[in-house]
């Protein structure tokens, strides 16, 4: 199928995030933390310093090292053959890139970095079969999106569709772009900032009814939902929002709208901003008034 | 059982709510918006020019009448017998009341004022049986409670359980009390504001998979959800709120907290006053700085 | 918002279905086939010889007539003034229309014939209270859509498009075309054949639950399931087929996409013509062949 | 296909239960406990003084009349031959049985006897639209079998295989024989007893989910539940039981086993007396000794 | 919030139960029982000839040792100064303990007895990480509470009460009390006995779609419910029971009521001795004739 | 109770199917596929250059090694003891046996071939303590069943039948039979065929529920359902099927009917060939002509 329509592209990356490395002044209590509330599991094989946290088998989640702010986040790409394509691509396009090689199962790395400077870990296939052993209602399914708040939105949503095969999925006037590798919606969002940042990320959960099952959890953990119950207008999900102790954002998102690009050629919604399009059933968060008001 | 529990009174009003009358500018335009959005059934049996909308057999939920701010609410006592004792318990506390009849399969009404002023129609029992045809997710099992804006909590409350009977379930503070005449958490609570009005009625609802379906139903009928989805630390429902197109608010509400006074005995719970104690979870709304700030 | 999307109509008709109209060779037998099988009631107020069917109050789902073949559907717009509006708009698209009235509760109608000759009966608001009183599994929400058999789906869709002001959703080469007339992916849909029917219509039901009580209590009737369970490529509804005894096929269908027109602005998807779009997880009908071979 | 099955009939009698008739002392106030309990709802066509309880629209499920005992019940044949045919069934084996004309939409009725002396009103298809407005958990679907109480089980059991055209799907010794006439596992169960009774009715609800529901509400009308949740082994179905105010035994029943007899032949079971047949998880009811013990 | 209730102690320890021991005659049948019926995986730390098994990885829910009768249980506080301080409370109190040392990842012990000499091992944060690797319907949550047989259930509680710092949640006559040491209604109860005993133990399933499927399970594994599926009056709690080969009574139980001390003060409720009380739902088991009768 | 039915075995063989191996032309290819797309995890303990893929811990349920078609299948016994009984059994039969010690945590094996030279392998009890982490709709609980080709469907009926113990549950006219060895209805098949193989082979789910999240998680990751949903006649289950990537047809199947042969005496069922015994609902698959034709 020839694909005419405009701002879709051609080239499309197949890809989806493998892991979120976060730089947090105090790894071993975020450790606690993230044990104990969402029952993630400290891997063995940690990188250095970093702690990893995952399902108990299979690639980590979650990479916790010392630091401040974000730290980056991985892209599992399909094959080592896509990662070579990947680095050519890169070269192409003048964006520097390094190959390295990590500890323990981690497969070759090719580091990079987006337009805002975000460092990103693509490589080739990793175990996920830890990710099928999630208690419902009580440990995520996967880690799933990242959503980056950026100074220059287009700039940044131009390097992810044109640079890397990206599709943009939706839009919300200049302040909100999500963006697709794969057939959910949206696995790298652009959200306007002053500074960059990670706006928050999100783990998979299965369901409405564990989305009840989490919200007394967390209360029972004394951690606040900050947003939701509600559901998104651009990826249909639903969604809660929680801080970590260490203020990073994490959604909790289901029943995301899947897109078949094999199957069918899309181009992007608009959405009016506002905040009946990021929570259509109505209550929006403080912390998202640029956004919606 | 002796009942030896401070603040706990001995008698005990049996009642549940009936129905809830609404004065409104439009009571054809309202009906209609209840109708569409609530699935409610225009009955046959008006009283004049009132409307009455229930389940399409049994008796009515709500009355429509022209006009401005709370009408009246109704209880269902368990016989007629019930009635002649509350008429003498009323007369004997001083609280003038009248034996009203009215037209359709209405029983023989009671009428009174509370301590505000509102008036209550207590009545015998009356047909529910069109209460058990709610379609899940499209139509509310029945109306459930009512909380009173009053500028005088105190004597208010006093009103209500020293003199109908009630039981005091819960309290959160001097600003918010809620009151059991059944075994739900609460039939009447009362909130302190500056005038006497009607804060909100709810509606029950299946339960938790019900509560997605409203919230995307309301939304396919453009009406936001004002508040919720969440749950409630006194009568632990879990809710929603939203507003009819008079600024009424409506909440649906499901899985209350049952008392079993025949084979337990209660005291009051006190609550702190703040956003955790009126919604677990977290989020609270801007409307209820009174009392969750 | 200003709508620039090339193929998307700046005038947006609001409508349902509010009927779907069949002739039958039987209608007395065919009544009691939908009674006994889909739970339908019979209406009180028939229209001469016709019979009609719902829920047990409110508007009817399906007349039945004695003929041959498709008869008419009827389109629900939100008030009389917009049915007026569509009187205005088929004059000045030259094409004819009545101004008629039935018998019993049922709003004045105004017929028109679409691009096959299909009768449309457009009408104001009716009661659709009876909707809410489904039983899960048993009896269908409300009837959904209707999916017609055109030997020029082009001129079709231009009628549906541009002359009443239907959106495209989808297209799927040049055999199929989905249309909204409200927030559901679609109300009518055109699939190319050799002559002018009704390809099929639906009912929609709760959910995949649903879905597993619906094959079994067909099973019990001796109704066998045709097509599915499945799920749509175009609109993502889960879906099971049937035929009634005269052949019409009934399709169920559930948590079909919404599309959210206020605050969005939605671009046609093209999809590739296959099996696997008409059905995302596989299986296809033996009488889908155009399409999905 | 050739039944050659031993103690299998190749003459199936097509039937369903259509309604109980119970004679009570006070039938007004047992019309009040059922339509506030299980949510029936009073028929407008009563018989002479009797009341008829069912969905609202539609056939009766419940007639009650005063006096002592079991009164009666109704079976739907599929036809008006059908019924014409088991009066030729019936004189062939010379069983006596009249022709009635009931009042309201019933249709005619052939009454006879069954070995113990219980009347049994046969009679053509009726209305059964009303049962599919279930509320899920308080309301139930339909009425779904009787068991009959019998000095002689083995009497009893004959007359409905061999003269009426039941077929057994199950037996548990000597003492208990279940019997079907659809696809459900069993409409006529007979159990051993000292005198011919009403052993129990049951209605069919929703599923397991409704159980909890209708477990909860019952304790609300402070009705005990005498056995169950539970199991069975003969029929594999989900229970609870509870005794209306005149002592006859009530089961909430669903997800019966059903038998597909046109598709395949079964022989009936043979299953050992003891607890864990009647409840295959475990708990027994005190009242049931002579088949647990 | 100054707490004036009465009964009530200001001093409140925040604990939970992390694993039962019990001493048997054949630990090695007893793990197998345990692994195949509940789905227990045996942990590789084994104390001596202890045998623990948990979830796969973290703590450990059960220890099976050689021996006969109740062995002990482990209290995990949020903290090892939380141990201090409750090293402190005992000592403060004349109660002796000990400080322990355990193999394999096992944090340090503070072991002492409580009034009826059962052994309690206290201690630090644990791994509860495989908690989350539930299946539902067939392998617990975790484990839950334990229920005390004591010959003097008033000292028993004093000692949990105003030593330990248990909250009482409720009480029944003299019989039984319910104490909490974190949010769930009841982490420790008591019941009356003639001997020191445990009377039951308790694990947590996901809710009552899984009592289905694990009452189904045990009579595949052909183990009886003794008791239940029910719901208690004090906790509110879903339940069943049955026994292992060596006649502990294990206890499934979900949807406890929680408490929220932080946001609420709370007065134990007193609830009458019956087989209500236990069952709200009515049948109640031979073996609690004492509390029930 | 003796058992007089005919076709029934007094001798009953009581095992389960802990295995399934399959050769392939690549291992590592098929160990990726099952990994990604069913989430099994690779066993640390492969036998030689097999591949052995479980749940994480505890005993494997797909092996994979170099070749091509149908490998073996495991039969877990009750105990060491039933393998030797087994063994006698064979012996008696005139069929050929041997005793292997197998890698790793496998149990003394007892290996022989079936009618068609299918090799088996029994052996005593094994871990499947793994089997309860399977995450609903995204893991199997455990494998289940095989089906085999045959082209000679007496004879190897007869084998598992006479000289294994197994008991047949249903026979399909003379072209399919189902063979159970627990309670389960079956645990082997028989289907007529040119050639001996493996018809399909079943992996166990959760229910209903879980089949909607398969059929969408099989499309994300680009495998075909081939048929199904449905319901089979035989065993009433609730199925899909796909194929794998060496054209092994895979079943996954829930809810399926259980036999208590302690407690009850059954005869098999005899089935008409035809779509609607192996479909209840209706659609029939293009593969299975020979048998639903």
């Amino acid at each position: 199928m020839q694909n005419t329509n405009s701002g879709q592209q051609n080239y499309f990356l197949r890809a989806s995030l493998s892991h979120v490395g976060l730089r947090v002044a105090d790894p071993e209590g975020m450790a606690a933390y993230y044990t104990r509330v969402a029952g993630l599991v400290r891997e063995p094989h940690d990188r250095g310093d970093a702690i990893r946290l995952g399902w108990g088998n299979g690639f980590h989640a979650l990479e916790l090292t010392r630091g401040d702010g974000f730290g980056h986040y991985g892209l599992e790409l399909e094959s080592a053959a896509a990662v070579e394509a990947l680095a050519d691509r890169l070269a192409a396009h003048g964006v520097d890139s390094a190959r390295e090689s990590h500890a323990g199962e981690h497969p070759p790395v090719l580091a990079f970095a987006d337009a805002d400077g975000h460092r990103i870990e693509a490589h080739g296939p990793v175990d996920r079969s830890g990710e099928h052993a999630a208690d419902p209602g009580r440990r995520p399914v996967r880690v799933h999106h990242v959503t980056l708040a950026s100074p220059c939105v287009a700039d940044q949503v131009d390097f992810y569709e044109r640079v890397l095969g990206f599709r943009v999925s939706d839009r919300m006037g200049d302040v909100f772009t999500w963006m697709r590798c794969n057939q959910e919606h949206h696995t790298v969002a652009v959200v306007a900032a002053d500074e960059p940042a990670l706006d928050h990320y999100a783990y998979e959960i299965g369901g409405w009814a564990d989305l009840k099952t989490w919200c007394d959890e967390l209360a029972a953990h004394e951690v606040e939902v900050t947003w939701g119950p509600g559901r998104h207008g651009p990826g249909n999900n639903l969604f809660i929002m929680f801080d970590d102790p260490a203020g990073n954002r994490v959604e909790l998102s289901c029943e995301m709208e899947r897109y078949w690009d094999e199957a069918a050629e899309y181009a992007p919604r608009r959405w009016e901003p506002g905040a009946k399009t990021i929570n259509l059933w109505g209550p929006a968060p403080r912390w998202r008034d640029r956004v919606s008001a």
